[in-house]
């Protein structure tokens, strides 16, 4: 018989020691968290398809995992419309059950509401290298709190954290959505055409100016000279020193709302005396439709891109309840940063290495003992083969101990494994 | 506008309170198990559908929720088979994943192998009070290790799981199929009415005797004969003192190996030295096919029905890799156990009540000097509507001290909330 053991396609199985790390980052950064007075929700892993597919979810929506209806025969109903067959989906992300859960709690929860999540969530991603189709997100969010306050404390939160797992020297780089549509509305965007060009900037990095341009007077329609305007002001903005953003902002920008510079400031203010650097990146876009004030990234000097990402998004509430709230959340990449952070040091941990004619009882009681009187973690092993390739085997699964035990004679002492 | 906010049908969300005393419960659990060298591992919440429709499920796997195929179309494509449309499913419980995962990774992981599952199963399950189709389990297993020293390993580590969370004063119930099959065959039970016969008896507790005896004789066919036989049998080893058990199951079954009943002893003798009471009990079955020797399930004075069950399964793995490998497992009903214990209880939790006009700058400094000066958990709130109103709701949201904060002026000093 040969059966296919591997994960489905796309997912993956986390082994002990990938798990033991990802457990340590986790409690490194709940607790960080939970400092702040974050406190952690729960929420289903199945959502009502209409929650998933009311536009919430912008691109990942595409990429959601559907659900049969219970009770349905092994013959199709007389429907033939796939979802006739659908009645609830896997979530694609933590911000969409989010906002039905303050919706649905609002009046038992603190004002403003500081939420934790970590979990699963799952994309119908195309599998490739490094993507899965499950992965974990870690977000925390304040609900209910309009000022910037809820910006800078979760920028301060998440820089927090991040150190907390031995991630320092990260800089913050800042935006603001309103200053993206000021920008375009100076450089003759039209309004509806806003959406399109903040795609195509968001893709800078990738494409570069070149890329952009073409980009912009093609699939985006835009005249060349619309084109060159944006291009200009966004060069004028690019690699500010911190304290000429808010003069160079007004001038570059006419018609930019104070209440953002203020903002602005206000959030450089709150960033100066932590232990990251921030800049002002007006090329920062977030994929994101629902985004309405600041937005913000975290990068490291070991990561390729960001290793989180957050904004203000005081319109989505309001899709739910009929009255907007405002809020604003940060997300750890978590599956980025586990990969960054240093393996699990070895634990205490000691085989009592029993003989096959040791009494069960005896081997546990031996194992007992040395749990209590000696700490650490202690498991009970059965001698088999040769000694010494039996100490090579304990020692590779991560025994740094073991105690010989054999029948009629008293427990020896605890021995060292390992070479060194 | 008017949107439903509750969650899915059959799920449910978890609120802070629910969620910190699910997470103590879990972190007391985990510590236990890590101490006997149980290691944590995860697997994917997806599950190719061969898998989790091949039989390993029992029942269960008629309440698996079927995931679509990616990339159907708005409309169905040719076929018309329900089944022909769905590539994976969600997991319904950890044991399936786990042979997978030990069958794909066997040749890396310690011989034998400790594994500690703790995570999310669906089933679909018609919606009722306290059943929900999403639920946590918390499963330990030993694969590899063919003594009783795996089942008495199993039970001492839940039992200490267990008084770690507070739940001591435990009951060990103990059986085994190979003990049950005997049974049947000697009360004349044909070899394959057995399963049948097993499920009826397990119903002892829910139908009493005139059940059994009217189920055995009428659905499962049995004569009168063999049904009082069984009757008997099994009455007679019922509430057995301990150390009655092994002489008395040999002579009331004849044919019972022998080794099941050193097996017995043997657990027996392990149990003897732990902080909870065990019982042989002859009407113990166990709902899954799967359970080849001892069985077990553990009460409490406080729990109706079980709060734990388990038992050895020897032949399961052997299905993914051609050679059966020896494993028993043990699983925590999670769920149920975080309803006996105490809820969290309330930790320090400071409000910085800083007044409207005071800069967010200076909020968050506060805030950030009193976590770091005096520890526990700090959040900044706004002052807003009447002083008394608004401390009162502090207290209601588990802020246990407050702190003023008016603009030009030194912050004072934490004061509690709270009426005693």
């Amino acid at each position: 018989m040969k059966t296919d053991n591997s994960p489905a396609r796309g997912t993956r199985d986390l082994l002990p020691a990938s798990v033991a790390t990802r457990d340590r980052v986790l409690g490194l950064i709940q607790d960080v968290y939970r400092r702040f007075g974050y406190q952690r929700i729960e929420t289903p892993a199945l959502e009502r398809i209409e929650r998933l597919t009311a536009g919430q979810g912008g691109d990942n929506e595409k990429l959601l995992f559907r659900i049969l209806r219970r009770g349905l025969d092994e013959r199709l109903p007389a429907e033939t419309e796939v979802n006739g067959l659908v009645d609830m989906g896997l979530r694609y992300d933590l911000t969409v059950p989010l906002t039905r859960f303050y919706s649905q709690y609002r009046a038992e929860l603190p004002q403003p509401f500081r939420s934790f999540q970590f979990g699963p969530v799952w994309r119908a991603e195309r599998p490739q290298k490094g993507r899965y189709r499950q992965f974990h997100q870690c977000d925390i969010d304040v609900i209910g709190e309009a000022s910037v306050l809820a910006e800078a404390e979760l920028i301060e939160a998440t820089t927090a954290a991040l150190a907390a797992v031995g991630l320092s020297g990260t800089t913050v780089r800042l935006s603001d959505r309103r200053f993206l549509s000021a920008l375009a509305t100076a450089a003759g965007v039209p309004q509806d055409a806003h959406a399109g060009f903040f795609v195509t900037v968001d893709k800078l990095d990738k494409i570069g100016w070149d890329g952009v341009t073409a980009e912009l007077t093609g699939d985006r329609g835009l005249d060349a000279s619309v084109a060159s305007a944006a291009r200009e002001k966004i060069e004028a903005l690019a690699d500010l020193p911190a304290d000429k953003v808010a003069a160079v902002l007004a001038d570059v920008v006419p018609g930019l709302p104070s209440d953002v510079v203020t903002d602005l400031a206000t959030t450089a203010e709150c960033l100066a005396g932590l232990p990251c650097s921030w800049a002002f990146d007006p090329t920062l876009v977030r994929g994101m439709g629902y985004y309405t004030g600041q937005i913000f990234e975290i990068t490291h000097p070991d990561a390729a891109g960001s290793i989180a990402g957050g904004g203000r998004y005081d319109e989505l509430i309001g899709r739910s309840i009929g009255t907007d709230v405002p809020a604003c959340g940060f997300s750890i990449g978590f599956e980025r940063i586990v990969d960054l952070v240093a393996a699990e040091p070895p634990a205490d941990r000691v085989a009592v290495l029993y003989e096959a004619d040791v009494p069960v009882p005896q081997a546990l009681a031996v194992a007992r003992r040395l749990r209590e009187e000696r700490g650490g973690v202690v498991s009970a092993v059965k001698r088999g083969g040769k000694f010494p390739a039996q100490l090579t085997r304990l020692e590779g699964w991560g025994f740094t101990g073991f105690l010989s035990l054999k029948a009629d004679q008293d427990p020896g002492e605890v021995r060292p494994l390992g070479k060194s």
